[in-house]
């Protein structure tokens, strides 16, 4: 496990070209959604050989086995074996899915993940965790395994909307909140519209890294990078078919994130200046707006069915300060639902 | 890889009591099928603790993906976590199946064994190879992963059609042909009715341990095991959905086997006397019908999708002698029709 190499390089074009030439694959496929052809695949057009282009609808709505079962069909019909490699141009859904695509293809092909969003980059491109949603449950069908290399260019969210932006800036903000207290003081000073970003990229890659590395399959401390999550994935979920109220990644994990730092000064420690200071900061940076309480339960229901979850109780990974997490906190529903009246009451309403 | 334990036992349900009181599972579910259920769980019903039992057709027909979401649909619906187990109760096809399934509900959960037919048990047992059949391409998508162990029955053939054990037998004559003259030799003196099984099996899980171990991922010398199969999993593949005429995995193998004894007398040094001595045999045991000689082309064909098949030609693993085998030897299409006409003069038809 995350053996692979991350680039983060300013000509993405050069570094596509350094890596083919020291591979000898016996085909090439690149996948990638409309906003990803229209936008990406024109800056690394020149270094690619002749290749396949399979394009797929953009959104998690499309992180399906139907989809999978289309990009296998492809590659059969195009001839594709095992010394093929796939190119995942795209965000998290093009990573996640394009990976588990080439890895049970055959039994497994390689894989070069081209993340084009900052969520991706920071995120999705480190972990080895692959796979599709499966009747509304995210990530539910997958597995672990690496992309021989994945190649991080910053400059591709120029293209990117502002909301998606901020989206992937969620993961930064959990990165500096689980294990770097000086990275969130750095974080806070950031202008998410004209931030430097290879040194955040950079240093949230780093974090991830240390992280998965210490515990490649999730057993233990790997954990922490759940904080936001367990609830922030149920609210997700939750909205996950919702048309215009859908909520992106990183703004469910900012809610998440409120709820559970709630969470953290009720069972870890986590003392009443720093609960402010973070939740603060998560509404000035994303102004959520409250969730009906009639969802309340429906919201909780989701956590029962978390990857997370062992044997009933459901685990949270919570802080013990700014800087420091901690995993495996047994939480029950009536607590989980006091958060949620916690962040219904901070953003004002209900 | 291949760390798992292998426990050849007179007493199953005492092994799967040895097995559960080592681990701590969340919840059991047993895949079998209606045979399975009916011959095979009667014999451990005792050993299980409260389970989930999850029955699927048998028959290679339902190994695809579509019965896969039944069983995470299943898994889903049980509120199975990562913490739970899967026993594979049943041959080749749940072994396969079954263990894709639990590799890759939330990305992955442990898996027991327990292959109840001797194909099973000598073959699908070790490897790891995992997956299911994808629009007529055999186990097209799968991954390799392992069991955490293996329990493995003689007595549990008992029950199996003679036609069944005859098929699995194809598997122990290979590991003969390819590794062990000896070991050949003593099967040749096999009555494959009233065998010793437990003697035989366990040799020719240790062939199968040894090759896999030395190679685990399938890039060079574990090729040997495909000895036979090129043009058996063609053939295979090609009766696969023709109702009566369909041919069993091992009586396709043996088919194959024939063909490629003669491909390795013309290209890598079996003698004349050899060949003449594993194709009387192989005849002796199979009874072969000759193929319609209208079908050679598609059977041809369909080699070339096999995985075994890098950057268009075909890879064969052939004899260079009884008990020696050499794998990357390209072959072309008008040497397999050449093998495809040998087999049926052989037969005595066309």
């Amino acid at each position: 496990m995350e053996n692979h190499r991350t680039e983060i390089t300013n000509d993405i074009a050069q570094s596509i070209r350094n890596f083919l030439n020291g591979n000898n694959y016996s085909k090439i496929a690149v996948i990638c959604d409309e906003n990803t052809e229209a936008h990406c695949l024109p800056k690394i057009l020149d270094a690619l050989p002749e290749h396949y282009l399979l394009r797929i609808d953009s959104g998690e709505e499309n992180k399906h086995l139907g989809t999978c079962e289309q990009l296998w069909m492809a590659l059969t019909e195009a001839g594709f074996d095992r010394k093929a490699l796939v190119i995942n141009l795209g965000g998290g859904v093009i990573g996640d899915m394009g990976g588990f695509v080439a890895s049970t293809y055959k039994r497994g092909m390689d894989f070069l993940n081209i993340p084009t969003t900052l969520l991706a980059q920071v995120d999705a491109s480190v972990g080895g965790k692959l796979g599709v949603d499966f009747n509304g449950y995210k990530n539910h069908i997958g597995l672990f395994a690496e992309p021989q290399t994945v190649l991080i260019d910053p400059s591709f969210y120029s293209t990117l909307p502002e909301r998606e932006l901020y989206s992937g800036f969620a993961e930064v903000i959990k990165h500096g909140l689980i294990y770097d207290h000086a990275y969130w003081d750095k974080i806070k000073s950031v202008d998410v519209i004209s931030a430097k970003w290879s040194e955040l990229v950079a240093r949230s890659i780093e974090i991830k890294k240390e992280v998965v590395l210490a515990d490649p399959f999730e057993s233990g401390k790997r954990k922490i990078l759940n904080f936001g999550h367990t609830l922030g994935h149920a609210v997700e979920s939750y909205f996950l078919d919702k048309g215009e109220d859908r909520l992106l990644h990183g703004e469910a994990i900012a809610v998440g994130m409120i709820c559970e730092a709630y969470l953290s000064y009720k069972f870890t420690g986590l003392t009443t200046d720093e609960l402010e200071e973070t939740v603060t900061y998560l509404i000035k940076i994303y102004h959520p707006v409250a969730i009906d309480k009639s969802l309340f339960d429906e919201i909780v229901g989701l956590t029962l069915q978390d990857k997370k979850n062992e044997g009933g109780r459901v685990q949270f990974s919570l802080l013990n300060a700014i800087g420091k997490c901690q995993v495996n906190i047994p939480i029950y529903a009536p607590d989980m639902l006091d958060s949620l009246f916690y962040f219904n009451k901070l953003v004002g309403s209900n």
